[in-house]
């Protein structure tokens, strides 16, 4: 059954690649399965992580990007993160409205998924349904995170050419960087940019990128204005991500940033078996009967963690 | 040498306290050691979680709020967490700036914490930072995070009243829902609230909680309008505090909230521990082995984690 899923993700069936995703969402025991089988088809997709605070435009810019990466005949997977609200029990701005654009496009694949729970546990989950659709024949992923703390941001670094859109009101260049995104961007936009301090947070931003440049990297890193509702700037973009792509191509960087991506990948895989194995149903109940004593200070929660690692 | 650090911090001892936090922000291994002779003395002091984007005056309300808390007679931890940058190499906006306000008052304790490495290390950092201040005998502590993503959100929660501030044009209240701050706040600021946008803000803002409210709680979710700057609607944040205290105190709720947080404080101990046993030198030779033929997809990573587990 797993293997006949397999063969219909690489044969890039829509409703199978949708299958294979909900498996890897929902953690089901044949997910770990089917990603074997898929992971020698792997790797050639090219990934792109879209980044930013709330309110940049990112979806609209995810939007705009995948029309012209269609137009040069490139078939584009999406994976929109969005937290869960307890409002909609799912994805926010879920699916049916951002497909309105490409929905009937059978190159284009969407899909919105939703943090819930554990922490780590979503940057597994994108990066196995990034896997899912790679096997599935698509030459660009697209990586949309919302938000911009630790866990988006690490999301956003398993791409590799990670975007950063800001807006002039989303605060200056100092916040910017106190957000932690100055790291992370390949490529910064400052979208909305017919606003009111658009040329102030360029010139910051510059003037920081500048700093970073001389200090870390061979290559400067490029602030492109977009008004994506109005497709400006797009195509600059879309220029500029492949120059990017070039340039790690060319300098070996991209294999490099990919393993150091895969032992990350071991790691997060390492820690979920370990906590799987670890917590049987007998040290279950030895933390319900004793979580009563560790919240009246008879034993630390450490003393406690000390004993159940006596009895592995 | 331990038993002496941990009898000065039970002293209140300022520099006994700021080393111990070092310890335990540098992962040292004396640290558990000192945690387990502190528990017992914590769990009086009451946490405060204040969040939201970056720029929202997160730092300013912190200080207007502790102001307020001497002026009662409270003494004051502050754990502030900021992303690490390439550029300082440490926390941004230092210590040093931000004590300027209440580093001569020996019952303020301010400390920033950087962003440093590994995903869900910061969170269980800042609550061993929160018992350490807790064991001084501090009565109320303040836990500022920047940014507004999964383990920032983490961190908050570990709060036993979390403060969002917002701002007018820090995006519209579905903005705020999509960034996962709707359902974590016990009480909304609108700060800045003289600025254009904060009535608009404010409507949306209480439209929403009423939703959640008849959901889930039965309780009134406070949205407050401050300047911070001006030390407006200070004193009515302190009040909302105050009462939320009372509420969780009076329903039980208090206890059963930081029994929660004790669990998911033991699975993060655990966590650390299973990683930290599991990576023998001869597993971390053979990551090393294999990472290339993972990388050119001769092995899946799953296959090489199940090969690992099996010498288990």
């Amino acid at each position: 059954m797993i293997e006949s899923l397999a063969n219909k993700i690489l044969n890039s069936e829509k409703t199978a690649v949708a299958r294979g995703i909900s498996l890897v969402e929902n953690e089901s025991t044949n997910a770990g399965e089917l990603l074997k089988m898929l992971y020698k088809n792997t790797g050639k997709a090219y990934l792109i992580g879209i980044t930013g605070p709330p309110g940049a435009g990112k979806s609209t810019i995810t939007n705009a990007l995948t029309k012209i990466l269609r137009q040069n005949g490139k078939k584009v997977g999406i994976i929109a993160v969005d937290p869960t609200s307890p409002f909609t029990g799912g994805a926010l701005l879920g699916d049916r409205i951002r497909m309105q654009d490409s929905g009937t496009d059978d190159d284009v694949f969407i899909r919105s998924m939703a943090t819930r729970g554990s922490l780590g546990g979503l940057s597994k989950k994108a990066k196995e349904a990034c896997d899912i659709l790679d096997a599935s024949g698509k030459d660009f992923i697209i990586i949309e995170t919302v938000g911009v703390g630790q866990s988006e941001l690490d999301i956003a670094q398993t791409a590799d050419t990670t975007i950063v859109v800001l807006v002039p009101e989303s605060g200056d260049a100092v916040q910017t960087m106190k957000a932690g995104l100055m790291e992370i961007g390949d490529i910064f936009v400052i979208n909305k940019s017919d606003r009111e301090g658009s040329e102030a947070l360029g010139v910051a931003l510059r003037t920081m990128l500048h700093l970073k440049m001389t200090k870390q990297s061979d290559r400067e890193i490029p602030v492109i204005k977009t008004i994506a509702t109005g497709n400006k700037g797009i195509n600059e973009l879309y220029d500029f991500i492949i120059r990017h792509k070039e340039y790690l191509e060319k300098k070996g960087k991209l294999e490099q940033k990919r393993k150091a991506n895969l032992i990350k990948q071991i790691n997060v895989l390492v820690n979920n078996k370990l906590e799987h194995k670890f917590w049987t149903a007998e040290k279950k109940v030895k933390l319900d009967d004793k979580i009563q004593k560790i919240s009246e200070r008879e034993i630390s929660p450490y003393d406690f963690v000390d004993e159940l690692f006596l009895e592995t």
